[in-house]
């Protein structure tokens, strides 16, 4: 089982470097909650996009100006999430994509990294990266994009956002998403770099089991197996 | 090519997450001889052993207790390593062995992560960790060991250590070694919990190419492909 937390839950998107306010309850939640499978994924947040930006990298544009101040940045906030749920009785532990997965025609995150953790008994905590890119330097792997690389086949993925759900132009949350035609106009998380709801229904959409968007309110219930947020599956 | 630099040529043995005083000067001539194809992996020293020894973890022993603390104090070595090489102008970028490394009846190193860091222009920055252990937890992954595992076939790895070489019970070094046998008797680093010489000529023996076993003054010529030091290959 995945679950991905965005940047936008755990972190003050205007305040660089800031964790928000939930910070701790929504780690909480998850030591609470967490069964034996979990896979915990993060997003890089106010801790991650500002280097990012800065330097012009994104997911299409790779820099080596700026690689190691951005996936460091992002590190910090990894150590934060890991030593948080340690305070919360979790054996967590850091996994860096960088240090393994990277770009060319396609995105690959090797597994095998984060299932013998699992194995040994530690919880994975994956946080959203850069990679190696071969044009040059690294590019942004989103929390989003490994979530959906590192899952299963039939593996439960999970997406806990600020937006609380996938919602229609009233703002009312949507029960089901099954095409991205149906999404036709959402507000898109214009500071986040990697996109925002419109990128994780396509990203969902993407795999055969798709997965649940909800809000931080919903983690218990998504750890314990219930139908929580917007499920979005073709 | 590999260049290990030992932990006890970057630290101060004795004093606990302290770099040597020769530190800065080590990576600059790393800076200044460094070719295109280098990997630099350098041990734990006196920041991970203290950790690792307090908590009973070694390379047989593995332990879900004190599995980040070991690891995060291992990483911060490797932060001032990135940034001190950062500061001499080079594009350096750290690897996490523990994200994607793993133990069973063998040693597991993919190389992905490291190749195509390289190929991005990235200079990759290896260093020795604690890494999933089925038998729970992690166990010590030697800085050694990382160096001989990610080295091609043909490879060349260099390990540049305290004591300058294989010495014989005189002191003085030797030219060559090409059997455990040769060195009957030889000081054992007792507070390395990876082991000393012993173990770096085990290693290096293990693989068709060896290696060279020198001091920190035989940096620079050993990145220019001269003959330094030890000369270690059945």
């Amino acid at each position: 089982m995945i679950l991905k937390v965005g940047g936008s839950v755990l972190t003050e998107k205007d305040d660089e470097e800031t964790v928000a306010d939930v910070f701790d309850d929504v780690l909480a939640a998850v030591a609470r909650s967490a069964p034996d499978d979990l896979v915990l994924v993060h997003g890089a947040g106010s801790f991650g996009h500002p280097h990012a930006a800065r330097h012009g990298i994104d997911d299409e544009t790779p820099s080596d100006e700026g690689a190691y101040e951005t996936h460091t940045a992002v590190a910090r906030l990894n150590r934060r999430v890991v030593e948080t749920l340690g305070g919360h009785g979790v054996d967590a532990f850091p996994v860096h994509p960088s240090s393994f997965a990277w770009r060319d025609d396609g995105t690959h995150v090797p597994t095998s990294g984060v299932d013998r953790l699992q194995e040994a008994g530690l919880l994975p905590v994956v946080h959203g990266d850069v990679v190696a890119d071969p044009r040059g330097g690294v590019s942004v792997l989103s929390g989003d994009e490994i979530a959906v690389e590192l899952a299963d086949t039939d593996e439960a993925i999970g997406m806990c956002t600020s937006a609380g759900g996938v919602l229609d132009e009233e703002g009312n949350r949507l029960e089901r998403v099954s095409s991205v035609e149906q999404i036709a106009e959402l507000g898109e998380d214009t500071t986040d770099v990697t996109g925002g709801i419109r990128g994780k229904v396509e990203r969902l959409l993407s795999v055969p089991s798709g997965g649940r968007v909800f809000g931080a309110e919903g983690i218990d219930a998504y750890l314990a197996g219930e139908a929580v947020g917007t499920l979005v599956r073709r």
